[in-house]
């Protein structure tokens, strides 16, 4: 699909059209362009949006596709009307059948994050996030048992940004903590996480991507070698194995892939609320 | 709406289906029950939670809303054919017009994160967390110039998570730099950020609402005391003022809203890809 346009056009962040768009869109082949239009909240800035949507259709010779989620019943109406575009209103689309099946009108609301900045739910996110810089890479060892989990792994094997999405979108404390060569020395386990092994999660990854990674980093050194990762890696599993600690491969797998499967295995209560 | 669940349903992780339908719901008062249910990849696993939705309609006496993304057509029939709820399916609703448009059939491919562990993009993002994380609080003045955005504010307005989350979701490199009482009193930016101003972008926040966080962490100090947070606000405020540093109040923004509102009007290039 080259030459075509897809907006993501929204009154409130975007985020929700863009992910979901997104989602629909991997289904097709090619890229289009993606423009993202948050914060359109008045007739006012959607007749500019709808223009700019416009002038772009007519300069790429194909109608531009606009993912909307629009709440504001005026600014959808300017959008329905006067788009030359395929126009999917994620909306309404649901919204119908659920009305229906709850038996009230929805209450037109702008944006799932309105007034969130106050809320419990807020606050516990951003205490997760200060918990998991705090815990990260080792760093404290204080406070390790109000951990809801802690990732355990050699260096460089995904523990850190995993750890921060935890914390971000769940509102998981999620320590992480280093597997490094002292340790295999000594075969055993660091002794901070021997109480906590229960809560702990391993992160493993392929020895020849983990070289091409630290090489990025500290290029030609034993850190690096590749002969050095591949003990690491398998000493690593096997000391997790040893304490009976789950584990993945972040290899072939987003942050995402990886905090989702941590929660069903190790939190599958935080896939309720 | 007591006693009634809504189920997100996935063979990916869920997470699509679970931010659309989290939208739509917030178009409705009351907060149902809400479980994830991510890698139902298999007509076994479709079964199992079928089995599992079922016996919830029954047990609340109302039908269970299921907001289904999934890809594989085996899975979505045995959901569709044997749920007794009211099933959403996300995908194709939007994936027939989407093929006419495009004049295409879709691929039918799980996730729209399969595979992106090795993508460019993905990189992008992790170097952007290292980045955002090695530049955090002030912590280096190393590498100032790569940064795509530096957040400025009083100690406790938010700079942290917004800079986590830019870093994130959008692969900016976002440091962030404190703004201290001894730079109040010198009246001047600290010296680090003067070459880079015009990627400064500042955060403010209510005083009242400052020295309620600050009395969390530390209850009672100078720090945390409504005249100082007052103080400091005020001065951080003019400071950015005379140098022209644009700022939004992060009191009551959430930090996706607070990212967003940065990314449009300082980095507009990011929302277009």
């Amino acid at each position: 699909m080259p030459n075509r346009t897809v907006y993501f056009v929204s009154d409130g962040t975007g985020i929700t059209a863009e992910t979901f768009g997104n989602s629909i869109l991997a289904q097709f082949p090619g890229k289009p362009r993606h423009v993202r239009r948050p914060f359109v909240d008045t007739a006012e800035k959607a007749h500019q949006v709808v223009h700019e949507i416009n002038q772009t259709s007519e300069a790429e010779g194909r109608r531009a596709i606009v993912f909307a989620t629009l709440v504001n019943r005026e600014v959808l109406q300017v959008v329905r009307e006067h788009c030359k575009a395929l126009v999917l209103d994620m909306f309404n689309t649901f919204i119908e059948p659920l009305e229906e099946e709850f038996q009230v009108k929805s209450n037109h609301r702008v944006g799932r994050f309105s007034d969130v900045a106050r809320s419990q739910e807020y606050h516990d996110r951003i205490e997760a996030i200060n918990f998991s810089l705090a815990h990260d890479d080792g760093q404290s060892a204080k406070n390790l048992e109000s951990a809801d989990v802690i990732l355990v792994g050699v260096s460089r094997s995904g523990k850190t940004p995993t750890s921060l999405y935890l914390a971000m979108q769940h509102g998981i404390k999620a320590a992480n903590y280093p597997l490094i060569p002292e340790d295999f020395e000594r075969s055993k386990i660091p002794s901070m996480l021997e109480p906590h092994k229960r809560k702990c999660f391993g992160l493993t990854i392929d020895p020849e991507r983990l070289s091409q990674i630290r090489n990025e980093r500290r290029p030609g050194s034993k850190y690096a070698d590749l002969m050095n990762c591949r003990y690491e890696v398998n000493e690593a599993e096997a000391m997790m194995k040893r304490n009976g600690i789950s584990w993945l491969s972040s290899t072939h797998k987003s942050i995402e892939e990886i905090a989702t499967t941590i929660l069903r295995d190790i939190r599958p209560d935080r896939l309720i609320y």
